[in-house]
């Protein structure tokens, strides 16, 4: 079975892509492709998304050098998310943790359960 | 800070849930909340989800009894992603496997890379 013919986007032509370091099996992120950022993903080897808010094109890492480096793709059963294990270089996320998922819901509040690993004002 | 003020739903009023296990991380599958099944979820300690396909609630498990308890609710740095990880009865996905993500793309093509754990047709 072909990836690409079978893969389904949504009505926004984008599907969402699960980021999960491949050596820890952390979930980093959740960020979006469209039909081109995916085949530049698969094709280069390096994360690409697409950003919903800026309505363009983005590779992970491009301003912060923290670039996702693919070790695998998986998809699942509906062929509508993909699973993406990535060598992370620093952190995935821009906020300064490694993983953008740095806080847990504790009776209804927010509790951060990670140390920073960069210092985002020196980076962005 | 509050999670449920602060969570953001997209413009159907959903917000996308990563399933991962608990114990061995992996991510088992990706579905979507609104507020109501979001609330249930949390008071209940039990998946439950919003069915696009159906339109309708949708409790994890409640055909198969493969069950998801709710051990820990994350939420990203932009609150428009959550991530729960859960104890898994038996398996996630309904064709018998217990990820949903059990195909990995090689070469532009899809390799099984998991057994099934059970048999869907007994089950479903």
């Amino acid at each position: 079975m072909r990836f690409m013919d079978e893969i389904r986007f949504d009505e926004k032509g984008l599907i969402p892509a699960i980021i999960q370091d491949h050596e820890n099996d952390e979930v980093l992120m959740l960020g979006y492709m469209n039909e081109n950022t995916l085949k530049r993903t698969l094709e280069s080897g390096r994360v690409h998304f697409w950003s919903r808010s800026r309505e363009k094109m983005w590779v992970k890492g491009e301003t912060s050098g923290h670039t996702q480096e693919v070790k695998d793709v998986l998809v699942d059963c509906d062929m509508d998310t993909i699973l993406v294990k990535v060598e992370q270089r620093v952190a995935a996320c821009h906020t300064g943790y490694r993983s953008c998922f740095y806080r847990r819901v504790r009776d209804g509040d927010l509790v951060t359960i990670a140390d920073k690993v960069f210092d985002e004002k020196e980076v962005y």
